[in-house]
């Protein structure tokens, strides 16, 4: 099967993508002085746009109203985006996706802010849908995403990791925006429960395998490819699963052991970079992945005859395959 | 008149202020792993309550209904504690209310996810009212405080401001969560536009006062009676109504303009609490934050008459007498 690209599985809906994309850019040009820079910057389309995609994608199966679809996937890409912006000053990254981050820029101070603003923008646009089911998902979803980050501060530099508690934390970290995504899409189309329950599984096996995939790249891709430093996880202390699977191949001494035992060392990072390339755990990660996208779509053709289903499966498919 | 305390103000409500205390316990107890230590340190009753307070009591003119009342009493006390978590992060500040902060024992990183997630928890609370209009007040007033945050980080340690600039930048990060205090409290309540409208004003004008206040106590407080150093807020590049009177009445040459022209001097801090302490500027100030307690009081007569009109007249009484 050949993986398609973005745009060709973006397709259907790329023309209310577009819609969304001039939402982002009213939003910075409404605001007022000293935001408004950091708005247009922090929001400008250099990111997938998956998220939103998915949004409008869940609300194809039933009534595709965009008075409600059009803001509640524009909210779903500005709270992603406050994410990341909270995520780089915390992390003190300087790059994201080949550009300078927020906190490089301005300052964390600024980026902190602009990331509470973010969030609250996200939360306006998802209250004018007048939907009290979407209105509560979200608060819920930014509670889970924060309890996810603060799992993942808590156990920085612990080796005491399971696959288990990765997937959970992913879950948590990732997946509930997805899901949050495809949730509020098949509710703001009256989707009936059942099929809602189906684009939820769908939402958050994707995330999951996102995230994991995600992590590969962290180890296996260039800087260029990654628009950020190779193996950053690693050097905030985090565990993922190609680390997760170092620790159990090799449980008496390995680097990631080591980098976590005795702090941060160029050599350490070089070598678990090396032992993740040059075994069969990236394949075995690809897999796991596979399997959750799997699991994302066993359930999508019991939803209504749509054009819908199978952008939603090719979609699933580029995210087990993508190398950036 | 004789100036009240908190306690005997607050009377009235008391009963029902101790189950915002509960549900603010309650919340703590109910999280996850690594975030009720959290939690429970950063809303433990160190506050005066003065927000949730104002809910409780803006409700009591017309039908006063807890089930309402009491979380968004609660989520107003939550959003406060958010953006402290979050303003000492970003100021680097180290003790609060004579406590270290979240920032100073966890660090920068767990006190920004915790204000995010304490942000979530009050968007639920809010939520939980099923209330379009508290929601989407909700959405509006995080959006105005972050602004006018970020507004005063654009403007730090520069000299040109007017009083004009100060009142608007104080309304956005104070005033706005108190109108939203009694504006919620009023709307839970079914009050009438009318009633509503005043409430609004008074919450309105009762934040600029407090404001105020709390900027003439960075100068003249100890900091024992503060909890925090003295002159916080001139050493981070901010000006407030005392500094800017000090610009005012010393065009030419004055301790506030060699500070922000010269870099931090802990001698010109020290001549700038003098000159503001030996002047008459502390009084002006006072009189300024009396004003808008009148203006914030003047039309509560037109409410329905009800005990809550008095505790109001007291607390904007207490709010422009107080010392800490």
């Amino acid at each position: 099967m050949k993986t398609l690209n973005l745009s060709t599985i973006y397709e259907s809906v790329q023309e209310d993508l577009d819609k969304v994309e001039e939402m982002l850019r009213l939003m910075s040009q409404e605001s007022v002085l000293g935001l408004s820079d950091l708005l247009e910057y922090s929001l400008e389309s250099s990111g997938k746009r998956i998220r939103p995609f998915l949004t409008l994608l869940a609300g194809k199966f039933y009534d595709y109203n965009l008075d409600n679809l059009l803001p509640m996937a524009t909210a779903v890409e500005v709270m992603h985006t406050a994410t990341l912006v909270h995520d780089d000053a915390i992390d003190n990254s300087l790059v994201r996706r080949g550009k300078p981050t927020v906190n490089k820029l301005w300052g964390k101070k600024k980026a902190v802010l602009l990331g509470d603003y973010l969030f609250a923008e996200a939360g306006a646009l998802t209250a004018s849908t007048n939907n009290l089911r979407a209105i509560k998902l979200f608060a819920e979803t930014l509670k889970i995403i924060s309890s996810g980050e603060l799992n993942q501060a808590h156990h920085a530099f612990s080796l005491e990791q399971t696959r288990q508690q990765y997937f959970q934390r992913v879950a948590q970290k990732t997946a509930a925006l997805f899901s949050m995504a495809t949730e509020t899409g098949a509710v703001l189309s009256q989707a009936p429960e059942k099929s809602i329950q189906i684009l939820i599984e769908y939402g958050c096996n994707l995330g999951i395998a996102f995230q994991i995939v995600d992590d590969i790249l962290d180890f296996i891709g260039t800087e260029e490819e990654l628009g950020k430093p190779v193996a950053s996880d690693l050097i905030q202390g985090t565990l993922t699963l190609p680390s997760i699977l170092i620790l159990e191949r090799y449980p008496d001494d390995n680097p990631v052991k080591r980098l976590f035992q005795n702090g941060n060392s160029e050599a350490e990072v070089m070598q678990a970079i090396e032992l993740v390339s040059d075994s069969s755990i990236i394949e075995e990660c690809y897999e796991i992945a596979s399997a959750f996208c799997s699991k994302g779509c066993r359930n999508l053709g019991q939803l209504p005859d749509s054009d819908s289903g199978q952008p939603l499966i090719d979609l699933a498919d580029y995210v087990t395959r993508r190398r950036k």
